[in-house]
């Protein structure tokens, strides 16, 4: 299974090798079905790649307090599909072509393959949470799930707007993102009976970090020197999706007219957006964006500060710093 | 809350109007979201009728041991949301403009609200399902979800062909309907702790009946005197949607051109659906149909034997009976 690995990603990859090989077992027997497409199209994304952040943070979580995963396989595995049936289902509803640099599942199987299989996935995500018999994880994941869904809508029907004000767009990707990076670090947590006031700093270092994750994720959109973002630049440009840097100019009236007209365009072209990074690099607007991902990750490290300074506890503060700053 | 209510079902609906307004209460409770429009496509399709046969079953089935609802009210809230959070995604599916005499949500919203409001329901579902803390009945509804789930996919990738077969027809309509029925009754009594030879029956009987449900569903679609179906006669048909009807006229090769020729085109019209209809009447093909349904409705009253004779047991074989003979 190829998966892009980074520092500190890397060598949280490298400490928890063994349980995340067992996470892929996990998830590929999950796939298992009599019908053949649902195989097909679940192993095409999950192997895929991708960063495998959530299911890293589950693991990791667990350890703070018991080197024995037990459950939390099961749980981390629960999580990289409801994040995965998350994926097939927004690629449907932004239209999306390309993922992570190959063909999104839409492209190939079609968009009603795309919905039907994301639900499988999504059911099975239930099936092996129920096996950890432990209801607080049930109670957080299947709250998670349904704020992710409530977080989709809501972008659904304000992101294409220059109207979306930073406290929505903050709201949405609190639900549509934070939601399940908290989750998967408080069930971690949850599963090795950790007690309730570290079980919220674990929510919360989740939260922050997840805030850090999708901020930097929508600026790099706009950086003339983002690397392998795994998505297109200009992807949330040219499908007219409202994210930080553009609700930021809009704010401080940086180039209004060049906002309202491009995004009263049924269609944006390279040479827009590269107009768009000028303006936002030349006015600081990334910088900015950083700012306030800078913000979360303080909220990140507060929080983190709060549990105990095991082995992993120094790979998640350098998590931190990464996500932050990371370029791809 | 408008619902068609038709013997037997009026009288189970009478005799469980506390408990049926109760689930209501909880339905709407549970579509309550920050994001106006879940709520307002939640609203458009739970006030929008149907037979709300499966929420039923769940409280029918507890009454056979306790007369005390209990968690059951949550269970067939439960059930009637992933319900209709199927049909949410059903009908984007196979791109449905109406249903229940009224448009569908997709044509309302559009598919990428249906798709994501869909999923919010799914989760709300789970959200309710955990609140019983009964591990037998998560396992028995996300086992069902999973399973519904592989049914739409094996329907999608086969059933547009005239070689699908009775045996793979079957595997369908198990999956995609018999199983949430089979699971509705099951969990109605796991929550009230019936003991585990009963369950199984609890589990056939609603197997059976909505087995006899679907493939009266299927031949109603072809049916001259089809009262109001809630949804419009010929649906399949016009969709290129191969069902029991036309898999036993092709297997006994009745008319095969005709059919041939029928499924090969991109669109079929009313005429061509009154030509099928006629060819299917005149070799006594719905007779066929009903004949199969019949078995499965023997094997629902044989489970049903073999649960205690209370009175709603009474209800629930008159609701066999009904299931096998309804003409909408």
């Amino acid at each position: 299974m190829t998966i892009s690995i980074q520092s500190p990603l890397k060598h949280l990859h490298h400490l928890l090798y063994t349980e995340m090989n067992q996470v892929d077992t996990l998830i590929l027997e999950s796939l298992y079905s009599q019908v053949g497409v649902i195989e097909d199209v679940g192993k095409y994304l999950v192997q895929g790649g991708g960063k495998r952040i959530r299911p890293l943070l589950t693991l990791a979580c667990s350890r703070f307090f018991n080197p024995d995963p037990g459950c939390a396989i099961h749980l981390a595995a629960a999580v990289e599909l409801i994040h995965t049936a998350t994926l097939l289902h927004d690629d449907v509803v932004d239209a999306s072509t390309m993922r992570r640099g190959q063909q999104t599942a839409n492209e190939v199987w079609g968009n009603s393959s795309s919905v039907l299989v994301g639900d499988f996935l999504f059911s099975r995500a239930f099936q092996l949470m129920v096996q950890t018999k432990n209801f607080d994880v049930l109670d957080s994941l299947s709250n998670a799930a349904a704020k992710i869904a409530e977080g989709e809508v809501l972008q659904l029907t304000s992101s294409y707007s220059l109207d979306l004000s930073i406290e929505t767009y903050l709201n949405i990707i609190t639900s549509k993102t934070a939601a399940l990076f908290a989750a998967a670090c408080e069930v971690g947590g949850m599963i090795v009976g950790m007690d309730m006031s570290l079980r919220h700093h674990l929510y919360q270092f989740g939260h922050n970090l997840g805030m850090v994750f999708q901020i930097v994720d929508d600026f790099l959109d706009y950086c003339s020197n983002s690397g392998d973002l795994g998505k297109s630049q200009g992807d949330d440009f040219f499908e007219g999706k409202v994210t930080l840097p553009v609700i930021i100019a809009c704010q401080d009236r940086i180039n209004s007219d060049f906002w309202i007209s491009q995004f009263a365009k049924a269609v944006r072209v390279e040479a827009d957006l590269q107009t768009a990074i000028q303006l936002l690099e030349s006015h600081c607007i990334l910088y900015k964006c950083r700012e306030i991902a800078r913000s979360y990750a303080e909220g990140a490290l507060n929080h983190l500060d709060k549990l105990p300074k095991s082995a992993i506890w120094h790979d998640l503060k350098d998590l931190i710093s990464y996500s932050l700053n990371r370029k791809s």
